[in-house]
Parts: C-alpha cells; structure tokens; sequence
C-alpha cells in the first residue's frame, strides 16, 4: 500500500504542493509563487523542486504518483495544456509528458475544477453522495461534477466549464472572450468590480472609507457589520449565484452542490439568498436540493489531485 | 435471445407504440390521441391497449420487455411521474408500478430526453461516440446526455433538462415558470410567437399572406424561398440554438451534439447560423465539435424506449 501522494496544485499566482494519505489527511505543504510569465520550462523546473521538497526523506516505494490539478482547459486523455489564459506559453503544452520526463512517480493531470470536485466528493462535503455539483468561485468560476457515483470527465476529460455558461446574452465581456457568461457576473471579480464601483457613488458606506481597499473580503466583513451597501452587493451575489446554480440542478441533478472558492468564505451571508432564487427558479422536483460550502477550503484541489495519483497507481497495480 | 422490445412514446398529444427489434428497427407502430385530460387511468389503459395491439401474435418469449418514454420530470429511480406539465393527474404518479400491474412483461421507464438519447446513440446519429448531448426542439426543449460512454443520469435520473437553462436573467417567461429559460427562446413554440408577431408588422412578407396559418414549418418554407422576414427569423432562431449549445459544450463537453425534435426540419437553413454563433462564443478547445441533425427523426425516443427494454431484460437474464 502507498503512504502518500504528492499532490500539485497550479494556479496562475501560487503554485502548492502537498503530501497527502490516502485519507485525504496532508502532512506536508509547500507554496511559491507561479513563474506565471517565464514559460513552461520554468513551471516544470518549479513543480520538480517543489516535488523534490515535499517528498524529502521518503523512498520511491512510498510514493504512489505526482497528481497535479491546472487550470484548464486541459485535454487530460492526451495530458495537454491547450490554452491556460494565466500562463505563458502553456498552449497545446504536453505537460503531463514534460513532468514524466523529470520525476521518477506517474504523473496524473486533471483540470482543477474536476480535481477538487474529487477532493471534496472522497474527503470533503461530498462524501457518501453519488451526484454533486463542486463549483469554485475566485478570480473565475470552475466547477467538476459527479454523476451516477464516476467523475464527468467528456471529451478530453473538459466537461463541467460551468463559469462559461452564459446567463445574459450578450451581456458582460468575460475573460474567455464571450458575453454574459456566469463568470462575468458571479465571480469574486465580478462582485469586488461592482462593489468598487457602487462604493464610487454611495458616500455613506463604510466601504473604501478612508482609502481602505475594496475587495470581495472588505464587502463581506462590512455586510457582517450591516453596511447597507455591502449587504445589498452580497445579497446580489447570492442571486447570481442562485440562478447559476438552478440551471446547474437541472443540467445534472446533483444530489448536492458544493460552493469552494475564495467567495465561499461569505457563504454564511449569501446561504439564504442562494436558497430563495433557487426556491424561486427551480422547477419543483429540483428545488430541496441543499447547497452546501466545500469542507476542504483551499485544500480541494490538492486533496483531489492526490486521490487521482492514488487511483492511477492502484490501476497500474491491477494491470 | 429476445427479438422484440415493446415501445411506447407518451406525449402530451400523440401515444406512440412500436415493436423494435435489437438494432433498433422499427417492425410495427401505431398511434392514439393521448387522453391527456382524462387522468393516469385512462392513459395506463390506452398504453395497455397499444402494447396489446402492438405485441399480437407474438409470444411471451419472443418479448424483452416494455419500454416507456415519457415527458418529465420523471424520477425513474423510484418509477414516479413528479409531475407532467401536459398530462393532467401525473403528479407523483407510480406510473411504472400502475403499468407494471397491467402488463406482463417487465416496464423501464425513462425521461423522453434521455430516451431519445439513447436511441441516437445506439441505433442514430450518434452511433460509436462515447460522449454526446442530444437535444429535442420542438413544443419546449429537452435533452439527454451520453458522457463517458455511459447515459448521464444523475439524482433520481433527472440530468439533462437543458431547456432550463436560462440564457437571458429575468427575461421570457418560461412554461417552467422560470424566466429567461433556453426553451422560452429556442423552442419551436417561441419560434412560431416570433413569426406570428414579426408577419403582422411586415406587411410585405409570403408569411401569413392569403390568412394561411404561420408556424414553424410555413417560416422554413417561406426561408426557402428566400422570403426575407423567413431568412431573418431563420438566422435569428439558429443563433439562439447556437447560443445554448455553446453552453453545453462548455458544461458536458460532448464529442457531437444531436438536434431533434420538429426544429430539425429547419436543421439544414440553420446549419451555417449555428456553426457560426459557436465558433464566435465558445472557448477554442470546444470549436471544433459538430452539431448534426438526428438519423431517427421521431423514433428517437422509441428506438431508445426498446434499447431499455432489452438493457433491462439482459441485466435480469444475467442476476
């Protein structure tokens, strides 16, 4: 039996590595900052030394692969990097093949999305539960789901792009070129850019007051102390993410959906109204499906990346 | 080896029955006006009569089973009818258990999306793929999904109800309810209010000249003809199709999506509108999936309803 996996998981600013048990448990953990502009050859040089760090004093033998989770989208049956908007130069990247070539482990690669919906359905909020939903919402929106108790993965394992569904044609320029996707409207970006702005003519608000700077953290704590605009910015966060979230139900029929993400910290704020646009939009026989906050926090992707590496191995075993 | 599938098409105004045989060839049909005010009684009776009718001269054994394809939302797990918006009586209907009484062969019951699904999939255009949406355009809009090689059926089976995604927040009121929905735009319904509307204010328009009835089949005939408010709501009905499948490529990833239903009578004058709102919307990863009209026509769902029969029969041959 394998102790650990090492777990990778690449975003655009920070690059984490973990050692994780077949638990989901991590015991080690490592971050750097993304050489997000340097290239591939630079990326792959970091994951290998954060790799190397990680697994420091461990044999081979206790290793069962190197799972990374990366933005996509990725074609994960061929182990492609096909287009990463926050990375240079990873288009049509053999990235899977790149990292086999430095690290002595299998390597897995999976689009992050899908990973942490991984992470949270083996050792987070989706335990036990055969059809969810995971969506993240930060700087975009991703999202992976379960279905009939197995990954979704589609053709070149790219399905569950659930940000790039468009909610109001022709509105909103996302940052996948198109208008009125999901992600122009219920991201975290979306939401701090409105809040700048409201927070721009509404004088009497705690927010931005004396120079402070406006994100989506500085709108939530100032809701948590009742600042009318802040509260009316959540509330109307909540109601985008409610009516993403009814056309996701009805799409999949998830038993559950799990909200993770840099947003899901307002979560407490945002539950109710979530719930009553569901309430309001669903069609009846989707409407107790209970959305819930992701358990594993910042840790789904890696946590998820991990269980593919144990998966993978446990497969190349059985062969 | 079982030779024949009983299949029935329940819809809000035709019932449908065929004898299928494996390959999905059609050796028998008949038709009824579904009793669709008079309550689940006189249905269940009209769909025993119609297996009756439809299964003469044919043995027991010579039967797999009977295969229901029926509008939803379904939940097929427990063999409920939740509730059948043009079905008066349907609602948390036992329908499976109620046929189940009548007749002596085994009933599968399924979503009339999914259904039609599967019958594209295994006998259609969608023969050899191992992930695919289908979608039905016709009064509203439904869906099935193949993703992975397998038929996407999620919590109580109920995945796939693309038509209610909304694409435009807080917009055309849906029959769901919901505003804004796909169907509310895309449907040959909302298709034909279009055409009505338009033809009253463009005086020199072919359609509705002479008091003739304008509907979705007329406006394709007047586009064919190169009738200029046709063309435009032709163009204008292909790009809101192109929209919606732009989406569900984002979200199942699919190698080919499979357009049925009355609209796909329109398929080849919308062709060219559809393919060009996907390649202008969608990330180019998903560009270069085809969207193809159905081999089936309206015997999707019926060839689907006679693949679960003999899928069912096969599973308890094998327990």
């Amino acid at each position: 039996m394998d102790r650990f996996a090492i777990a990778i998981d690449l975003g655009g600013t920070q690059l984490r590595a973990a050692l994780v048990d077949p638990s989901g448990k991590i015991h080690r953990r490592t971050s750097v900052a993304t050489a997000a502009r340097a290239g591939p050859d630079a990326v792959i040089e970091q994951i290998t030394e954060a790799a190397k760090l990680i697994s420091e004093g461990l044999t081979r033998a206790q290793i069962a692969g190197l799972g990374v989770s990366s933005p996509g989208p990725l074609d994960t049956v061929r182990g492609l990097a096909l287009s990463i908007p926050t990375l240079s130069g990873f288009d049509t990247f053999p990235l899977r093949d790149a990292l086999s070539a430095r690290v002595e482990y299998p390597v897995t690669l999976e689009n992050d999305g899908i990973a942490a919906a991984l992470g949270e359905w083996r050792a987070g909020a989706g335990r036990g539960h055969d059809n969810l939903v995971y969506v993240t919402v930060s700087t975009g929106i991703g999202g992976g789901v379960v279905a009939d108790g197995r990954l979704l993965r589609g053709r070149r394992g790219m399905a569950g792009h659930v940000g790039h569904m468009a909610i109001q044609r022709g509105g909103a320029l996302c940052a996948c070129g198109r208008n009125g996707c999901w992600e122009a409207y219920a991201s975290g970006t979306a939401f701090a850019r409105r809040a700048v702005e409201r927070a721009a003519e509404a004088a009497g608000s705690a927010l931005g007051a004396g120079g402070s700077r406006i994100d989506g953290h500085a709108v939530f704590a100032a809701a948590e102390l009742a600042d009318p605009l802040a509260m009316e910015l959540v509330a109307e966060e909540a109601d985008f993410l409610g009516a993403g979230i009814t056309s996701l139900l009805h799409l999949y029929s998830p038993d559950l959906v799990i909200l993770g993400g840099g947003m899901a910290n307002g979560f407490d704020l945002m539950r109710d109204g979530i719930a009553a646009r569901i309430e309001a939009d669903a069609m009846p026989a989707f409407r107790d499906v209970k959305v819930t906050r992701a358990e594993l926090g910042d840790n789904s992707g890696l946590v998820g990346a991990a269980m593919l590496a144990f998966s993978e191995s446990e497969t190349r075993q059985r062969l």
